[in-house]
């Protein structure tokens, strides 16, 4: 089976599965996280402590035609309840997606403020939420999208910053960055590329090594499978067993299609059993990435430690039970652990038209290659990347450049590079997150360090604070605040 | 009287003048350097030890409009003749010229390639030389020009470096980039920005810190001024009392403007003093620029410490003698040292239209503000950068970013951001050179050092040795190799 995934950073997470055999078309999996803001089709904002802004950004930093200069406006959040001039700014490089939602799960940067007599700024990414350039016409085709990117992301960042600091008076204010996930490899990336803006950077579950041929390809799902054979091996075996059991119905057995519907509680008929496949792999990726260690509703509502729930429903069935079954009812716990869907939208196709901010970002620049070894709980598959570009030009009508990250960026040899170069970088894992095999693991300097914790899950870090955190999640934000606290402090003893 | 000064990096140097009170329009020096290469109207071409290549370049590195994957052919200039595999590459960040031109002006690279079995590659600038991207229309507007800047030419070495390693089958071979002038400042910025390609950085004349408030405004013409204060008192006063015998001439006086011109020595004509003004300013500061030890023919033939020599010329005049006749002779130095010119095109408008790509630069984001104070030896003048962006918009139809530099690539408080960040940098400067007031002057930590010698002028080091080269040149060039040769070790040395 051959299969080149589009493996996006986890909000917006995309496959491409190119089943050559079954000969399907490629399936994009639409942002969960669009419509993890969504009840009943409408938007829900999370209520969250900070006032919208919106900055007017240049739309091309790095060409001056005269087109370059128009201006669109960029939404940032600001908290300054804590701040008083002079005092640090906390910055978050937003990601793919509606900065209130980030804002709303990274509750960590609003509880240590207080401390630092922060300043909380959360800037939108361009192409998300409200930050659109073009406004609807924004995604309309690669002449729009072409201006969505991660350096003139950092752009923003820098121009807007510098700009802040200047009508707020704080020139001086030393800028700490965070982000998670491509959030953090945004933080990271601009600690190493704009030091002169931001003195350091907390890059939680940040996979800037997930591309070219750093990371070995199979270690994303790897880990995830991993992540189910810790918790019990028969779990393990299970959903990978389930997967020929799905793939016994035929394409034309209409009833077999039927029963299998009815077995899934789907809403409506599906059409393909590569619906409940991809339905299935979503549940088991997300839960591994959010495998908390605490009730949390990040992706979805979810209990503490989701897949050793998950697993333990999967071993409680009685032996007659088909697999299949087993993991219909493991994921179930992803899709509806708040018990209010009366049936599931295997083949919903929310935003099929249109705001996959990912889906460009990966056709483009974000090219992480991945495949599913024979050892993954997952149907093994490989990545043929002419497919990949294939795709890419069929979608958007432009070639993927699949070594540009890490010629713009790095991420070769990284240890020896940072080694002697940069500072002031916090690279933050939980294990339990697939995309912690992607990420600086070890220091590399007595300033670029990883701070790695076994039971973590996708930047748990940058949660809020609950009573019910373990030990080694409150150290592990001790360790931060004590690090970001010694930046700071270096700063201001070096600008007296 | 007001000036508002388009002051380019050396080679293209040009001059706005805006003279409220004569109501003149702004003169573009054209560049010096594209006639530098001319005799009698023919290009010559510098006789170097390099093959020409030609390297397929993307058009735009920071956005994926379908057309910014336009291909467009980067020259690049190669000799191997003491390479080997593993061995070191030695890069010059070409600047805004041809670049044969400066590898014929970098023999530095070329002395010391044998001691290192260095490969050297010289890469030509986008929008110089022969590399055109659209051709002969690159230049034709600002949709066109909209691609030259500095992010888009790192972007270009950084990825040509890359391929070509790859193509060496060399990927582990250090790379070490070198530039003088707005080359040198390409050549900081990529190993700030680039880090994973470049192991280190040789910085010679590089004003990164012209920019903004980071250096005095006055302080390039206050260094002008200097050098021939430091040589003579009479000299410097002589040619600061030219400018109003100059200025007494009207501009209605047609026989005090032929007489001007057949003291001047004219081929035609002038219709302004302006014209001889500008020839006279031009010869005082390339000089001070050029003020080498030895006789050399970087912008014209001169003999060693040409400044010294022009003030012994003003000094030896009769006491009858005019301050203005005194200036011209000079000036005349500068234009003929070699005695071959009849007469002097002081109204040359050679490239009138065309390749200034320098100007378009400084329209753009290479917004570098002077003055002239009233201790300096030329008329007193302030900077209006409402003029600077009328002329620029007239001119080009786009508005200068004069922050984008310092918020692109830092300089502000440079001493603490570059501290704990960064290394390998060695920033080399005389202070003959008046651009060294806005390069690094002093140490900033262990490995970003500053190599300033009292006598040098611009990127004297980077010239070839010669037999008369006094010690303190020769000093410097051999700290460099020692730097670089330590940079190397330690990097072979983590590299096992």
């Amino acid at each position: 089976m051959d299969l080149s995934s589009f493996s996006s950073i986890f909000l917006l997470f995309l496959f491409a599965f190119t089943l050559a055999e079954v000969g399907s078309v490629p399936t994009y999996f639409p942002g969960i996280y669009q419509s993890s803001l969504k009840k009943n089709g409408k938007t829900v904002k999370p209520k969250i402590p900070f006032r919208s802004h919106y900055f007017p950004q240049v739309l091309d930093h790095f060409t001056f035609q005269p087109k370059s200069y128009k201006i669109f406006y960029q939404k940032y959040l600001i908290n300054s309840q804590y701040w008083h001039k002079g005092a640090p700014i906390f910055v978050y490089t937003g990601n793919e997606g509606d900065i209130d939602w980030f804002a709303d799960n990274t509750g960590f940067m609003l509880d240590i403020a207080p401390k630092f007599h922060a300043l909380l700024v959360f800037i939108e990414h361009r192409f998300y939420g409200e930050s659109m350039p073009f406004g609807k016409h924004s995604y309309r085709s690669a002449k729009t999208l072409g201006y969505l990117n991660s350096q003139q992301a950092l752009a923003d960042y820098a121009v807007l910053i510098r700009s802040l600091k200047h009508n707020l008076s704080s020139e001086a204010s030393p800028v700490v960055v965070f982000g998670g996930s491509y959030g953090g490899m945004l933080a990271a990336w601009f600690r190493l590329k704009y030091p002169h803006i931001a003195i350091g950077a907390l890059a939680s579950s940040a996979p800037i090594l997930q591309f070219d041929d750093i990371t070995p390809w199979s270690s994303f799902y790897d880990a995830v499978s991993q992540d189910y054979r810790d918790v019990s091996l028969n779990c393990y075996e299970v959903i990978k067993g389930s997967w020929a059991e799905l793939n016994s119905i035929s394409a034309s057995d209409e009833e077999g299609l039927s029963e299998l519907s009815r077995d899934f509680r789907a809403c409506k008929k599906v059409s393909t059993i590569y619906s409940v496949r991809d339905w299935l792999w979503e549940a088991f990726v997300y839960t591994a990435m959010v495998n908390y260690p605490t009730e949390a509703n990040f992706m979805m509502p979810l209990p503490a430690y989701p897949v050793e729930k998950m697993c333990k429903i999967i071993d409680g069935f009685s032996p007659g039970a088909t697999k299949l079954s087993r993991a219909f009812a493991a994921a179930s716990l992803y899709y509806n652990y708040s018990q209010t869907e009366k049936c599931f939208k295997l083949e919903d196709e929310t935003d099929a038209h249109g705001l996959h901010g990912w889906n460009w970002q990966a056709c483009t620049e974000m090219v992480m290659p991945m495949v599913v070894s024979n050892e993954s709980m997952f149907p093994p598959s490989s990545f043929s990347y002419k497919e990949y570009v294939d795709d890419c030009v069929k979608q958007y009508g432009v070639m993927p450049r699949p070594h540009w990250i890490t010629t713009e960026f790095g991420g070769t040899r990284i240890e020896q590079v940072l080694k002697r170069f940069g500072g002031n970088i916090i690279f933050s894992n939980g294990l339990q997150d697939p995309w912690s095999r992607g990420s600086v693991l070890k220091n590399i300097s007595s300033s670029i360090v990883a701070l790695v914790t076994e039971k973590g899950a996708h930047h748990a870090d940058l949660r809020s604070a609950t009573r019910k955190d373990p030990d080694w999640l409150v150290n592990q934000r001790k360790q931060e605040v004590e690090i970001i606290q010694k930046w700071i402090s270096e700063y201001n003893l070096e600008s007296l």
